[in-house]
């Protein structure tokens, strides 16, 4: 059966973001998705220039997200979700603008800057039951659903120590005074939230390692650092993890560390084998089983999970990368809309996506380093 | 300003295809083109359900090439461009019919099977002065892109050997005999022309030799294998080369390596410096001058060339892989078309494309090596 | 001028001994030892049997270290260097007996299990002036020399994070119990002290830190594990660090990580740049200065500092390992020794050499480490 | 049961020889030899200083090897074995006068330069019956008799191509005209032989592959270069291979490849599996089954070869290296050397040793090359 493609609408991503460019291609690449509506930017005349540049109509090019929410929602051509890639500290309000207007969300992470917001949103999405999702798109990796699959599957015994680290280089000088944009918000505390590295990468690694594992992170113990004079958030984080049920871990991320472009790495170890994923070489993972050669799995084998060969486009060798895995989040979130427009259930890989838990994982993930880095590196609990 | 998009026509790629998805992957990655019509498929009911699953118009769908150039020549809204990606025995006719009905064509690798067709096509094309691209989509790598301006550049110095080498491990068991459909054309003397894996990768391999190296193969010395028993054609191929100016140099491609996903790789030396490129791992190039340190270059990084700087849509760190490096030929394309309709000279990028004398060179190429694997190796000229 | 070979005895190192056996290569490889006396096992018969098999004679095979200090002392062709290879808890007794007897001491690390006996010995040498080396044998490596020496030039800036790890998979099951002798000693506390893995190879790890930053470890907040059932040591330890001068790190060691042969890994991270090395490939050192694409520094090439072409036996491209690495703190030992023979100072490379200043840190490290523990992972700082 | 140190002699290896040295160390690390009598030098005072810095009683350094051979083969504690490491051209002579006194010898490769000294040196030892050993020092590395005893097992299947490359950088210029002595005899067609690099590296190369797959080779067809002007021995080339039985290859050499340092590789691909071996990581032996992931051979790890097992000291991730394969000749050597003296059978590791057929095979082989490439590339056979 052919299904029409879904209406899709954005917020934020006019010209000059870096994001909203990501979440156009990954929208495009499988061709589920016509984009037709946008409140590209706060800035109305590039909101209309950035619209015209992408052939949206100026009947659906919006001033504002209030405005687009409201008059979307009246259409009868009204759009089937709207991706919200705007920075950090707007989300929560235009996320709940769109959820109330009962149009899905796709949002970019960090879900917001404050728990309270955060629980908000879950409250309504449990209210309303509409579809959410999270764009933590490095669970969108082939090998990253490949190594979740082989975890849950206790091909490395029970998990001992989980390492993660993503560490950047492209904040190691005080790049946010030259009016390089990214930069600006990011290290800015109201448009960013309380977290640096901490929020803008760190939630990402912290996702990522409990994507895989399937552990849920209990306590940390952070030291966090500015090195960058002038700096008004961290931009380097250290800590040790405790999970429930025993895993230990740490977790690295900087954006101050010349040499890594963007060094996400995962490294799982149990009793009986371990895992090791690099970002930057996504098409393989390397698995050793204790006392076997270490082996080395690449996307588009044979014998990979069906989690990880769902997730995939052509054959081995062929490498994909970071736009690919993103589009994997937009196409499993079309499967989950198109479910809902035909109210047949959710399959498996709409399960795997990125959602309010994530979200509200990653807020209190926030919230727990920065308090224990205030309480000198003190274990700390996530208040979910 | 904002370019309307370009209306695509595709002629194969129907259910089943390979390449077929990764043309419309690639020509919608960065939004240049809308598919709008299509015959997809010689066989009939295949065509159609193929054209409606990609949305396709039903008074665009044709049940053949040559209904299709005929009817599409006589829209107001006719195809700007037409891909070909039927196997290899009917690219010429195909792209005759559409080049004589004046409509652009982006033809997939290689050319065609006879040297007198080859010769056929570059007489329209200069007598019709039409846009024509071979998707060669290797030299849609940045990398390799900075390659080729680092080789120009003298960075090397005198180019002494070129090492190219192409081996695969698909075609290690005779699965053509198996139902698999692009085992079964590409094992076909009548579908694929006279060269298995030399037609087939090998040309992939002499093409981005060349276009790195800006050298022009003379002559080849060739030794020709059909491991798998009851293949009709090469499975492996190995040679020796010299190129025009006293470079020279040995290719290796196969299909029946196990353990190479798709291991292309160029390493270029010269009296300066060498480089290293594995498709593999597209997002890296390896550059030793002598007496320094081996410099590992990455996609995105400062300092590159601006033909690789073009050819890149996220930063470092974040991988591109195998469909971004397709779109680049797209995309570079949509700039030749666009400036053909605009009436304006084509720009530097456009001219890296990859067309018909590439096509010509590699129809040559593939007579010359079987012409010297008969001659037991003797040294052949490739004769255009 | 050519030197007589030192005269070398042994205190441990019998049949079964790993670290007694890479003594002695380490020895021999560069010709400035022979060995002529030991006292290579606690049992009389394996020491008599195992100081045969090495060609020590008779009347220099010893039954026990206190007999040979005195007898060696006594000779008038006395040893000029004991090497100790025996467990930790024995280190201070033994090499306060030959100390005493005024021979110059080869110790194997760590130092010590307790403080006080390492300040005794820092004592002693103080008053005797007595040649001193603990092998701390990676710093033997040319390139971790090479990182020093870049590091210590200020080619990377200020150093900001210090990332040092050393995983290792033979201790994932409880081998101890099966007779293997080195699981044995070294998962009991009477013997290895009260760190397992933080003893063991944390040492390692922290010196080779401190050795190529130059920085002085002044605080841990340390959480360390016991996976293994049963076992009476910590086995896998993760903690995070904080330097005298302001940088940060975060060590790990672990005995239970499948996949991991013997991981040491350091990555010092500053304002200006990175450096990687990785013990399992010690011919190379990655280095990334910032805006630059990373270099990759080889054994033997041109342009490396003195201290690392000083500690190199072959041309680049011929890979040396781990023994070599030994055998240069023998090498460089040897200088110091010939050196108060000919009553001349001793040479830049000799001060490389890790010293008793090493063994307090550590024992001070490894106390430091475990009373963070003990308090929760509160920051503990080193009392040297 | 312990055996005394063998009493060892060299021919060559004087002060500002590369390949003495190494064999010095060779022979020492695992201890089997002491190095009593030399002719280290054709001039005599070097020879008498060197063999005083190598502790060589003044008795038994001699200032030629005939007068060595005399008086050593007159003495009752002669040597046990001597070690030839002079230039190529001398070999066979020195190598004659050790036999026919009835001395075994270990020869540095290649045997000689001359086909009808070759046959003359096999003829003396078969009739004398002496061990003989020629140093093709990269078998002695464990994972290269991995390879050698997983492709003799049939794991790989039948195979199809070998690719074995050994590209250098070293001679990229003329640096035989700034008085580099190495480069200076070994690119003089009178010290080193027809064969530039074919004859340094390309009969490693050659042999390397003959040792890992068992398979003879046929016949080659060869395109040789000299791309450095003025200099008058090959420096770099390209081969076709045919091994009887049906395998096929091809074979790079070269000394002018900027960035590769000594870069010798072997891939085999048999119609089950491949293997691939670099000797710039030779702890690392990569193994790819058909349709499984590719694993990680490790020195060390369980499950190798009774071969590999054998031909290595110390545990796995602590890396061994040049030095300690090329021991590990000597040390296989020593055991046919004690074998022959104690009147036993030599064993299955002894059997590994290259030998007089290597040099045979070698000699035949630079005389193929040479002579397939005068004749513009044609397949010439190897006549033994």
């Amino acid at each position: 059966m052919t299904r029409r493609r879904l209406r899709l609408g954005m917020v934020g991503g006019g010209a000059g973001s870096f994001i909203g460019g990501v979440h156009r291609m990954a929208a495009r690449l499988d061709d589920h998705y016509t984009l037709v509506a946008g409140a590209l930017s706060s800035d109305p005349e590039r909101a209309r220039q950035s619209a015209e540049a992408l052939h949206i109509e100026p009947d659906r090019t919006y001033a504002d997200y209030d405005t687009m929410a409201a008059a979307e929602a009246a259409r009868p051509d009204r759009i089937d979700v709207v991706s919200v890639v705007t920075p950090n500290d707007s989300h929560a309000a235009i996320c709940h603008a769109f959820l109330t207007h009962g149009i899905p969300v796709i949002c970019d992470k960090p879900l917001c800057t404050l728990m309270q917001d955060a629980r908000s949103l879950a409250d309504l999405l449990q209210r309303t039951g509409l579809p959410f999702v999270l764009t933590h798109n490095y669970t969108g990796y082939p090998l990253v659903r490949e190594a979740r699959a082989r975890v849950l599957a206790g091909e490395l015994g029970t998990i001992r120590v989980v390492q993660v680290e993503y560490p950047q280089e492209w904040l190691a000088e005080a790049i946010e005074n030259t009016g390089q944009k990214q930069a600006a918000w990011r290290t800015d505390p109201a448009r960013s939230g309380p977290g640096g590295s901490v929020g803008d990468i760190g939630t990402h690694a912290h996702q990522l390692a409990g994507f895989v594992t399937g552990l849920r992170l209990e306590s940390v113990a952070a030291d966090l650092s500015t090195f960058v004079p002038g700096r008004r958030l961290d931009d380097d984080a250290r800590m040790l993890l405790r999970y429930e049920g025993g895993a230990r871990g740490m977790l690295w991320c900087s954006q101050v560390a010349p040499g890594f472009e963007n060094g996400l790495r995962l490294r799982v170890i149990g009793d009986k084998g371990s895992l090791d994923w690099l970002q930057a070489e996504p098409n393989v993972l390397h698995l050793a089983l204790l006392g076997q050669p270490m082996r080395r799995l690449t996307r588009g084998m044979p014998d990979l999970s069906a989690s990880a060969s769902h997730a995939t486009r052509i054959p081995s060798g062929h490498p994909e990368g970071y736009l690919e895995a993103f589009a994997q989040i937009y196409t499993d979130a079309a499967a989950l809309l198109w479910n809902r427009l035909e109210n047949t259930p959710a399959g498996a890989d709409a399960m795997l996506l990125p959602g309010i838990q994530d979200g509200l994982r990653n807020v209190a993930f926030i919230d727990a380093v920065i308090a224990s880095h205030k309480a000198d590196a003190a274990w700390t609990r996530l208040e979910v």
